[in-house]
């Protein structure tokens, strides 16, 4: 039966030697604490037939460094984050560090516990998919001179590192796409946030529709409650499709309101795109298997967590200068859920 | 400006007091230690005002409970993990505990750096769904003495806690339906892995057939690397509806392997259910928004994750005793993939 846990005494106590020496020797500091060869050698012998581990947590109060990144994102259910988060780690991997991730499900509370236990446990930075209200925290981290770099979501107002998709860029160009492809009544389901990612989405497609230009209508627009997608989703199509200027094509803000609606509209036997031009942000088997195709905004996946993590490893490996802040193209790609309208019956 | 990190020498300067007096008043013990209690407020409130965060590490150092739990989960990019990751992060929460989580990539030498980091982290105790080849690494967490319990995956010749799906009977259910909805080729696709659970899925669906009777054709069963799906599963199925018997109904053992499965299907135009009914394990919108309504075997997601935690947390509390074990029945959610075969041209 193994001890639970081999410690420098018991390495000491089978060497004859004191403990203070064992931790010299295991610390690779013999040379300056003039310990022998013959004793060092003997005393890392015994400290690997006895299996000793050593603590990384003493360690890491010693060193300050534990080669390990915390990774903060806005909820692992959602399959954008899922796989940002599998990028993230591959990427760290290679650079030799292990990341430990948290899931702040969208709440500023929730994410400000998991910043503190994740300092706490001594991770060396941290890359953060913002949630909303965050900004205290954000600006926390950096009076601390705490490591790290925002993920796809930034505050314009705070000085930190990010890289980021250019949401405006993404969804201006959806929208002019729809417009291309001969739809007139072009609608958009966002959510009703503060993020200023959500803000540059909502912005790219109203500035995309005035420079075409179209007249929006009122309720072409519609905000919904992340804590209520499926009920806000499905009375925000009602509306836009009861109006006098029912929508022909829906550009949704995400992959979750998306889904929300697709189901919905399912449900109501509305053709795509025949009906109903659908585009959508993010990526997902979904939009691949649906029985029409959906034309989606490609966020650059890999590229945005790579690079996340060269920023950061950069930020723990050099003195620190300037924020770095990129912006990233999203590509869209155009499926059969867009394709050219034919008939408009108006 | 903030300093980087207020010290308890730090607030014992301002007090004009010893570190060591300062230790005792924030630690609680100024009465063993016979600090007065003008100077033990006045301490206190010094350590307020500087904002004085004290070491949760060294802190976990001495009382050796952090309460925190790591959870590893095989792939942080599969919908159903990423699932059972929020529930168990919610059901933690519920009972004070903060989650942080690895992703080993259904790989046993990450999952094993994951382990010995969160080890080093300090974690209370352990949510694992293990990935192939890490029994290793579960004998040795308990020989350790370290708290887990294993989640949806289990070796059945480890004494454990777990908590799991059971997969036998699930796939056994399945193709039963299959077999009562008239279809009589019913093939599988598998991963091909030693993974327990994977084999008890292959058993359920032989026990199946056996039993109803069906004499299953060699190439109705097919079993796919999991570092290859795509170019898998399109031969298995390439091969399954060439035979001479080609399957009228196919099982698929993941999830994984049914996204990757339908868009083949997709491409070559075979009809579902007409051509092909399906049924496959895991849960996920694109089942839902399928032209044709996927079966599947939905896991009991949200009672897996609690039980998890509830086992978990039982054995941080309590002296352990033997090993609980816990089989969970999933449920088969008919759709229209796999509705009863019209006409059988045989």
């Amino acid at each position: 039966m193994n001890k639970t846990k081999v410690s420098i005494k018991d390495i000491a106590q089978k060497a004859g030697v004191s403990t203070a020496l064992v931790s010299y020797v295991l610390n690779g500091k013999e040379k300056e604490s003039r310990v022998g060869q013959e004793i060092a050698t003997k005393v890392r012998q015994i400290a690997a037939e006895l299996n000793y581990q050593p603590s990384h947590l003493a360690k890491s109060l010693r060193s300050g460094k534990t080669h390990t990144i915390g990774l903060v994102i806005a909820d692992i259910s959602n399959p954008f984050f899922a796989n940002i988060a599998r990028v993230v780690e591959d990427e760290a991997k290679r650079n030799g560090y292990t990341v430990i991730i948290g899931s702040s499900d969208e709440n500023a509370s929730k994410s400000r516990d998991l910043l503190e236990v994740l300092i706490n446990r001594q991770v060396d930075g941290f890359i953060i998919v913002s949630s909303e209200n965050s900004e205290d925290q954000i600006r926390s981290l950096n009076d601390r001179h705490i490591p790290f770099v925002l993920l796809d979501r930034y505050f314009p107002e705070i000085p930190t590192d990010f890289v980021s998709t250019d949401h405006y860029r993404a969804s201006y160009d959806a929208a002019t796409h729809l417009v291309k492809n001969q739809y007139k009544h072009i609608g958009m389901i966002a959510y009703d946030s503060q993020m200023f990612h959500m803000h540059e989405r909502i912005r790219g497609y109203q500035d995309a529709l005035r420079d075409n230009p179209i007249n929006a209508h009122e309720h072409w627009l519609k905000r919904v409650k992340i804590s209520a997608i499926d009920t806000g989703v499905k009375a925000a199509i009602d509306t836009m499709l009861a109006t006098d200027q029912p929508v022909d094509a829906l550009l949704f803000a995400t992959y979750s309101l998306a889904v929300s609606g697709l189901k919905y509209i399912n449900k109501l036997g509305v053709r795509v795109p025949d009906d109903l031009a659908i585009v959508s942000f993010g990526q997902a088997e979904v939009f691949e298997l649906y029985h029409c195709p959906i034309t989606y905004i490609k966020q650059p996946i890999g590229l945005l967590g790579q690079t996340a993590v060269e920023l950061l490893v950069k930020k723990l490996t050099h003195k620190p200068t300037e924020p770095e802040q990129i912006l990233m193209k999203a590509e869209l790609i155009e499926r059969a859920s867009s394709k050219t309208h034919k008939t408009l019956i108006t």
